[in-house]
């Protein structure tokens, strides 16, 4: 078995969602695995200087359009939430929270989450939701309650992020094939050929 | 014949010349025509807060490697020029003043002019540059010196970009079918399956 992809995503970010949905099942059929790893898009927007797509002048209606007609085109349902974007905090601590001891369960919460957020246009930043959907997955959510309130888990997520920073991750979603760099949704397809291929 | 594309685009934007090499093969396969719009995309930097992607911070490096590998897997030569960006006001001028008395011509000029930059990676902009790469093309080189000194192209210019604004282009390359918006290199297919589709 060849090393993991390195899947870096933001939980508000609409294109990180679709990604999300694809990437395990492209990297499986190379044989492949994937290590989730969310960080604070917001921190890598000080650095370049961006905003969100729908803070930018101009790009919100366009972007709004591209994200239905991209989601139509892929076939899954897609819902712009009321409120964006929102601090991810709790979605990213709560992964953290579970992926050293049940890295499946926190794969599980993960798409759960997103899933609430861009599939159903909730409000997926509210720990009560969550720890209800860490719930339905027979996950504690009174761990996951407590376990976001923790100097530790909020230093995980800082230290995460920093990490993504310093391997040069400056969007989302941000995929690395073997140390390949690929950014955004539209290189999913780049990145299947690149495993399919070996490099180009 | 259904309407043309409109195909905006910036000279010193280089998936804006990626996109040029396919854009008309698309078109054409769907009995379509294009309309080459070029703009000058500093002017909606201004509005978006958005700088060249080699000049914003953590992006230089990743965006000339996304180049590379697009243009390798694209099957085009890829020369990224050393001065970049350049202000591209002589390459669009001189387009502006061929194209409504010698449409081809001025495309086949914008084409040769789109070359020299990302092609070969020359200095595009020079004046001298752009006469010699008409003349080539039998196109009255002095012509196209006088013509962008002239009051109405430098005009022209202007109000061609403030026209794609208002239309609310805000990138490069930038692409309307049926008024459906389309922006980047990376939505090519997706013009092409709507063509092949008449939307979804």
């Amino acid at each position: 078995m060849s090393e993991p992809l390195d899947f870096y995503f933001e939980f508000y970010s609409p294109y990180g969602y679709m990604a999300s949905l694809r990437i395990d099942e492209i990297a499986e059929r190379h044989g492949r695995q994937v290590n989730w790893k969310p960080f604070m898009l917001g921190a890598t927007f000080k650095i370049t200087g961006h905003k969100s797509l729908i803070d930018t002048p101009m790009m919100a209606e366009y972007t709004k359009n591209d994200l239905q007609r991209c989601a139509r085109l892929q076939g899954v349902a897609f819902h712009f939430p009321d409120e964006f974007p929102k601090a991810s905090l709790n979605c990213a601590r709560a992964y953290y929270a579970l992926v050293d001891d049940q890295p499946d369960q926190a794969r599980a919460l993960a798409k759960a989450n997103y899933h609430a957020i861009f599939g159903l246009g909730q409000d997926g930043t509210k720990i009560e939701l969550i720890a209800a959907l860490a719930e339905d997955l027979g996950i504690d959510g009174q761990f996951i309650k407590d376990a976001v309130q923790t100097l530790e888990i909020k230093a995980r997520l800082k230290q995460e992020t920093q990490a993504a920073i310093d391997r040069g991750v400056f969007g989302a979603p941000f995929i690395f094939v073997d140390d390949q760099p690929f950014w955004g949704n539209d290189r999913l397809d780049q990145v299947n050929h690149w495993l399919e291929t070996g490099g180009w």
